[in-house]
C-alpha cells in the first residue's frame, strides 16, 4: 500500500510521507489501532532514510494521527471522519444585497479578460521593473535585525508609530498644518475611503464628486447606498458653476475630489481652482474628502499643495494618501490624515475590520522611506513615465481621431471620441488583441459612452504605437473621421 | 537664515536640507522669485559637501519648489499656500451609528491601560520570542529572488495562488473534502468573519453562537446589527439541549462556533459532540461558521477533525482559519474555506474593501510554510505552551479560590469565581499592578460578571505565580473562600 506513494522532488520527503499517511487515515484506508510498518521497513520500502520516516512519525504523533506503544510499534489513532448525510446550502439564495451588489459592481469579474499576446491598456498599475528590489531587501533586513520579532507580533490599529510620524512630517512638507490632526494607516486608498464613508454616511445621504471619477470610489459609494451627484469635468477641469448649482439645490453630507491627476481624465487642478473649490464647499459647509491620487508623480511646473493645505488649522478636509498606486501596490499601504477626533473613530472601525495593517509591511516601508529611497525612486519613475506619457500623447494625436484627449501626465490618458460607442470599439479592438477601459465605468450617470481610458504604464513604446494604431483603424471603420 | 538649520545624525543631510527649505517656502519665509544661496555658499554655511546641496536642490526642483535659471542661479517657485479663512467641522456630531458603536465596543480604548511594571494576563498573543526570524528571513529572500518585483505589484483579490493551493491541501489534510469549495485569503480572522457577515446577514437577523464567545466576534455581530442568541457553555462545553430549544423557538440565519480551544473557556469540543452539533443545525438548516481558533495548538490526544470535515461533500460549513493567532500575527493572514459560489461573492466584497491582502506577506508566508517551518515551529510552541498551561493551571488551583477553572490547553484559562464581581477584583488587582480580562466582555448577555480570562502566553512562570497569588489574595479580601 505504501509503495503507491510517489515521492516528488522540491518538497521535503518527511512532509510528503506525513501527508500521505494522514490522507490514508482520513480516508479510512488505515484504521484506528492498525500498526504502521516499522521505521526500518518503511525506509526500505520507500527507499528513503530511516530518519526521514522517524521524523514523519514524530509529527504524526504530535498531531494525534498515530500513537506509540513502547516496544510494540506505531499505531493509527482513531480519527476517521464519520461523514454525515449530505447537507447543501444554495448559497446564491443566501447572499444579501451588499454581497450581490459587490459582485455586480466588480468590474474585474465582468470585463474582457486578458489573453496571452494581447496589448492591454487597462492597467494603471506601476511598472514593477522600476522597483528597486535591493533597496527593499535592505530595508527588510534592517528592520528584522532591529525589531524582527516585534513587528511580526500584533501592532496598533492606528498603525506603526514611526511610519505615522514619517507621514505626518511628509504631509507637513506638502504645506499641511497637522496641528489637531492625526494619521490612520490603512490597506491602501480603497480601505481608507471605505472606512471614512462607513463612519460618516448613512444610506440615502447625498455625496458630491467629479463626473467622471475613480471607478473604485463609485463602487464604494454605491455599496454605501449613497446618492451620488457628479459635477461636470471638461477640458478645463471641474465646472465650478455646476458645483454651485448642485450645492444650491440639495444638501450634501460630504464631497470627494481628486485634484492631482484626476482619474480618469488626468487633469491637474490649479492652485487657484483648489482655493475656489475649497471656498465654495466651505460656504455650504460640506466637508471634503481629498484623494491624493498620484500627486507624487507630477513632473512639471511649480509644486501644487493639496487642498488640505489651504485649510490651515481648519479641519474640514480629510486627506487620503497612498504611495502604493505608484510604488509597491502589493503591500497595500495608504493613510488617512484627518482631525484627531475623526481619526479616533476611524481607528475603532479599522480595528473591528481587520485589527491593523501588516506591521511587517509598515515597518519595512518606513525603513525604505526613511532612507530616502522613495525620493530616488520617484525621480526615476517621473522621468520614465513622463517620457512614456509624451510618447503616448503623440501616438494618440497621430492615430486616434477624437474630440478631446485629456491628461496632463500620470499613467494614463483619457479620450473622448466623436460619437463612437467605446464598448463597440472595444469589442472590435479585442478581436485584434487590443483592450482598454471603456470610459463609462467612470461615470456616475449614463454618460461617457464615447470615452475610453488608455493606461500605458506597463506597455512598451512599441506596443503603445501598435495598439493605438489598431484603435485608430477601428475608429475609422466605425465611421470616425 | 539657513544657519538656524540643525543637522541631526542618523538622517541623510540632503533630505534634511530639502525639508528645511520646503518648510521655509511653505511658511512664506522664502518667497516666490527669491534666489537661493549658490550651492557653494550653502555648503560653506552649513559645513556640508557641495554635492549634498546640489542633490537637495535637484530634488527641490523635481518637486517644483525651486527652478533654475541658467547662469543665474536657483530661485524659489511661487508655491506659498494662501491660507483660507478658518473652517471647522465638529466631527463628533458627524459620526454615524456605525462609527459610534465601533468606538463604544472598542474594548482596547476603554479598558485598564497597561503601565510599566504591571503583570498583564490580558494578552493571548503568541510569545514572539518563539518566532524563528532566521527562517522568516530566508523565506523572504527566497521569494524576493524568485519573484520580488511581481509580489510587490498588485495581486489577486482572492489571494496569492500558491498560498491558496497550500491551504487547500492543508485543509484536506485535516479531513475536509475540498471539492466544490475554495479559499479566500483575508487579513486575519477578523476580516474573514466581517466579510462573511457582510455578504450573508441583514440587520435584525438572528445569529446563534456560544455564550460566552470570542469578544471580537461579538463586536462584529453587534456592528452588523444582528440579534445574538448565545447557547450556554459550561464545564462540559456547549449545552446541546439549550441549542435545540433555541432553534425550536426562533429562525436563525446562521451560527458561529469555536470548537477547538473555545475562546474564552479553552474547552475542546469532542468529535462526538461536533457530529451531534452538526446534525442538530442540519435539521434546522442553519449554516455554520466554524472558527478554527488555535486548532493547531492542540497538544494531546487523537487528532480532532474540524466540523467542516464531517460534512463531506456538503457545503454548509464556512471555515475561517488563521495561523496568525499563534504565529506572526503582525502579518495578518487568515482564510475562509467555503463553497465556491460563496467564495466568489466574498472575493468581490474583499476587493471592494481593500483590493487584496499584502501579496508580499502572502508570498513570504507561503515560502515559510512550504519549507516545513510551521511544523517545526508548532512542535516547539506546543511544548512551551503546554508547559506554561500546566504551570498556570497548577498555580490557579493553588492560589485562586474559584467555582470552576476551565481550559484544556491553549494560551489562556477561564475562571468562574464564587459570587465575586471580577471588575471589582480587577480594580483591586490593578492597584497591585496585576491586570486581566474581566469575563463579562465575552458574554452576549449580562452574564459572566463573576468570570475572568487569564492569558499566560507572554508572562514568565515567575510572574504567573506572583500574579495569580495576588489575584488569590484579593479574592480572599473580597470574601472569597
Amino acid at each position: 500500500m505504501f509503495s503507491d506513494m510517489k515521492i516528488t522532488k522540491n518538497k521535503f520527503v518527511y512532509i510528503q510521507l506525513k501527508d500521505y499517511i494522514k490522507g490514508m487515515i482520513l480516508k479510512g484506508l488505515l484504521r484506528g489501532g492498525e500498526k504502521l510498518p516499522s521505521s526500518r521497513e518503511m525506509a526500505v520500502m520507500l527507499n528513503v532514510s530511516r530518519n526521514t520516516v522517524l521524523y514523519a512519525y514524530e509529527f504524526l504523533q504530535d498531531e494525534g494521527f498515530v500513537y506509540i506503544k513502547k516496544g510494540k510499534g506505531t499505531f493509527v489513532s482513531n480519527v476517521k471522519v464519520d461523514l454525515q448525510g449530505k447537507w447543501n446550502i444554495n448559497w446564491k439564495d443566501e447572499i444579501n444585497g451588499y454581497g450581490k451588489l459587490s459582485e455586480e459592481l466588480d468590474i474585474i469579474k465582468h470585463e474582457t479578460k486578458w489573453q496571452s499576446g494581447m496589448i492591454s491598456f487597462k492597467s494603471i498599475a506601476p511598472d514593477e521593473k522600476l522597483f528597486n528590489i535591493e533597496e527593499f531587501k535592505k530595508a527588510f533586513l534592517n528592520r528584522m535585525s532591529i525589531e524582527g520579532q516585534k513587528v511580526l507580533n500584533y501592532g496598533y490599529a492606528q498603525g506603526y508609530k514611526s511610519l505615522i510620524e514619517y507621514l505626518l512630517k511628509y504631509m507637513e512638507n506638502k504645506g499641511v498644518d497637522i496641528e489637531g490632526k492625526d494619521i490612520l494607516i490603512t490597506n491602501g486608498f480603497t480601505e481608507g475611503f471605505d472606512l471614512v464613508l462607513s463612519c460618516l454616511t448613512n444610506r440615502g445621504d447625498n455625496i458630491l464628486c467629479e463626473n467622471p471619477t475613480h471607478n473604485t470610489a463609485i463602487k464604494i459609494m454605491k455599496l454605501h447606498g449613497l446618492n451620488i451627484k457628479g459635477v461636470q469635468v471638461g477640458k478645463e477641469g471641474i465646472n465650478l458653476n455646476d458645483l454651485k448649482e448642485k450645492l444650491e439645490r440639495e444638501k450634501f453630507k460630504i464631497s470627494y475630489f481628486i485634484p492631482s491627476y484626476h482619474n480618469p481624465t488626468g487633469i491637474v487642478m490649479s492652485p487657484e481652482k483648489r482655493v475656489e473649490l475649497y471656498n465654495i464647499l466651505k460656504n455650504y459647509n460640506v466637508p471634503i474628502i481629498e484623494d491624493g491620487f498620484n500627486e507624487e508623480l507630477r513632473y512639471s511646473g511649480a509644486h501644487v499643495s493639496p487642498i488640505a493645505a489651504f485649510s490651515g488649522k481648519g479641519n474640514s478636509v480629510v486627506y487620503i494618501g497612498s504611495f502604493s498606486k505608484i510604488l509597491f501596490p502589493g503591500i497595500r499601504i495608504g493613510w488617512i490624515l484627518s482631525d484627531k477626533i475623526l481619526t479616533g473613530y476611524l481607528e475603532s472601525a479599522k480595528r473591528s475590520r481587520n485589527i491593523h495593517t501588516s506591521s511587517l509591511d509598515q515597518a519595512v516601508f518606513y525603513d525604505y522611506l526613511e532612507n530616502g529611497n522613495f525620493d530616488k525612486y520617484i525621480k526615476k519613475a517621473r522621468r520614465v513615465y513622463r517620457e512614456k506619457y509624451e510618447f503616448a500623447l503623440e501616438c494618440a494625436r497621430q492615430y486616434i481621431s477624437s474630440r478631446e484627449i485629456l491628461g496632463e501626465g500620470g499613467l494614463h490618458i483619457f479620450i473622448k471620441l466623436k460619437n463612437i460607442n467605446s464598448r463597440e470599439l472595444l469589442q472590435r479592438c479585442c478581436e485584434r488583441m487590443v483592450i482598454f477601459t471603456p470610459g463609462d465605468v467612470f461615470y456616475v450617470d449614463d454618460g461617457g459612452k464615447d470615452t475610453l481610458r488608455l493606461g500605458f504604464s506597463r506597455v512598451s513604446k512599441k506596443n503603445i504605437k501598435k495598439g493605438f494604431k489598431i484603435i485608430g483603424e477601428e475608429i475609422k471603420k466605425l465611421g470616425g473621421a
